[in-house]
């Protein structure tokens, strides 16, 4: 099997002129990439989840938004500006919701605007040059992650996660999978248990295909599993992504996380979240704040639609998300260091820092 | 949609001289009974799963083994033994692990061959009585830990269950179900919680179907919701079946029900066990002492062997059980009694009740 680490999730390939994308719908079963060079190419990855998790899409889209600013023809910079902002509000139909999204186009717009370039092929360029900073941040925030949740562990430790917080919803890297992946070049030797995370389950499907392709000694469980394999002291540290921390340090993330939250702390194991500083908000007091999506739960009663598992007609609850309290959680970890509780102190610190590295 | 208490899961039919069950392998899709009256249709129904739950194939089998002597042509007692002997290892032979299956025809045997009857056909009726005998135990053995699971809840009470420990796998009212059934039917109300129980979704099919089939107010939830719904208050208190039960008070269940415990606990949520006399092991002295099966990773990786939903190659563990510590269970409920800790005293105290009812 071709390992997943072989490509970026999302790149730019310049000589080609093309974003260069895996196809995660041939997931697991195929590592296909695609070269997209058209915008309604790029619009139609995005739709159809070719290019999914919210960091690789807003990478994705802002390559496509430089990609789409080589096709525009304009005599002056005002037009040039007026036809990029219609390509920037087209690609960003493709998943209205996704903030990471139109946060990217928006950055791109603004260094657009804000170049001072006075020609179409100066602010091109500035084009160029943005994409390729969003691309880069991208890869060194995974990865300062990925530094900073090493110092929390061993080599051979045996590790868990839930969902997927994975280099496939990233450039390269992911956030919970970072320490895996640099401890792994660095001959860690990590045992790591992947759940696969129902309804829809990404471990199964994603996680556990790219932490294997890349060579990692991976286990597939069923949610239900995870108290036996730490009861059988496999397990010496979970790391689990997160969707949004709130200022206290309760963390939202996959539904499942507070169950192996709670798990965890009754077998005495470390529960780490791995948090890029851009899904904290401070503005969010406490996990209480957080409002939980509910799904349709034909995702529970029918396997990709296709066969029935249970009655017709049974009532069902499909929460997308839990919030894990933060007294559950040993460590936030971020791009600019770790921290712990009490969290409304370590947090403000970590903006501090990150504040500080601005200037 | 017919309820499911309509029916009892096996039965005898004295007038049409056959077995008659709901064929499981329709469920929830369907509610069928078949009418079996021929040995080796019998057999196939035994192998096929179409009654499946350990109780549930001993009944059957008893049942099967009566018919099956009807059939019999033999001049004396003792040709008639020796065929029936063969009738017995016929039907034995259609699932070879299961416990049950054997004890039932081996008591059928010695109910024919010390029944004193001397012609064939009072060794028939003799045949009858016992068999009856061991569905009328079973339905008596079941409504008494229903009266005894009564006793821990209270009207309008939240309860969540794992797996199916239901009506399905007995003549009537399951285990951990019968409770349920006798509250629902004195209007209790009650809130029902199914755990769909990966990776073979018995909760799903199995236990959502027949709980609401029969009126029951129930919810269908994935594994890796459960600390969702404690956490949200809906839960009063947890009841699981078991496989076995240790002298100490240590559970042997489904796979996930070590975890529901530990969240139960968490959230201060009584956890019970409910058993029959006939799973507690009083020679198995700790949950250390039971070896736990592990089942084929296709399992996981494969939703019925129709479509993978993991990559190919991927390493798997799949426990079909854990070990729940007594210390995680509020009580066990016996058709004797309920059990509370110290387990080593009140389960002896529970066999000197069977010992003295035998008497």
């Amino acid at each position: 099997m071709p390992s997943i680490l072989d490509h970026d999730t999302v790149a730019l390939d310049e000589s080609a002129h093309a974003l260069v994308i895996i196809d995660q719908t041939l997931l697991p079963g195929e590592i296909k990439l695609l070269h997209l060079t058209k915008q309604n190419e790029i619009w139609e990855a995005i739709k159809a989840l070719r290019v999914r998790g919210a960091p690789a899409i807003g990478v994705a889209a802002a390559i496509g938004l430089y990609l789409a600013a080589r096709e525009i023809e304009a005599d002056d910079r005002a037009g040039f500006l007026k036809k990029l902002h219609g390509a920037a509000d087209y690609l960003n139909s493709a998943r209205p919701t996704a903030v990471n999204l139109s946060w990217a186009l928006a950055r791109m717009e603004r260094a657009a605007a804000q170049s001072g370039a006075e020609t179409p092929e100066k602010v091109r360029e500035a084009l160029r040059r943005e994409c390729l900073a969003i691309w880069e941040e991208d890869i060194d925030v995974c990865r300062r992650l990925g530094e900073n949740g090493l110092t929390l562990v061993k080599p051979g430790f045996g590790l868990l996660t839930h969902c997927n917080a994975g280099q496939l919803a990233t450039v390269r890297y992911g956030t919970a999978t970072a320490p895996m992946y640099l401890g792994h070049a660095r001959g860690y030797g990590f045992r790591v248990y992947c759940d696969e995370t129902r309804p829809l389950l990404q471990g199964a499907r994603l996680t556990s295909f790219e932490l294997s392709s890349a060579g990692i000694d991976t286990t597939l469980i069923c949610d239900n599993m995870a108290a036996s394999v730490m009861k059988k002291g496999l397990i010496d540290a979970v790391f689990v992504g997160c969707d949004r921390v709130a200022a206290n340090g309760d963390a939202a993330n996959k539904i499942g996380t507070l169950g192996v939250a709670i798990l965890a702390k009754h077998f005495g194991i470390p529960f780490y979240v791995v948090a890029p500083s851009s899904t904290i908000d401070m503005n969010t007091p406490t996990g209480a704040d957080i409002v939980i999506e509910e799904r349709d739960g034909g995702e529970i009663c029918e396997m990709w639609y296709e066969r029935r598992m249970a009655p017709e007609g049974i009532k069902t609850w499909n929460p997308a998300f839990d919030v894990t309290e933060h007294d559950l959680v040993s460590a936030i970890v971020t791009e600019y260091g770790v921290a712990r509780a009490p969290y409304d102190v370590s947090l403000r610190e970590i903006f501090a820092k990150k504040e500080a590295a601005r200037k």
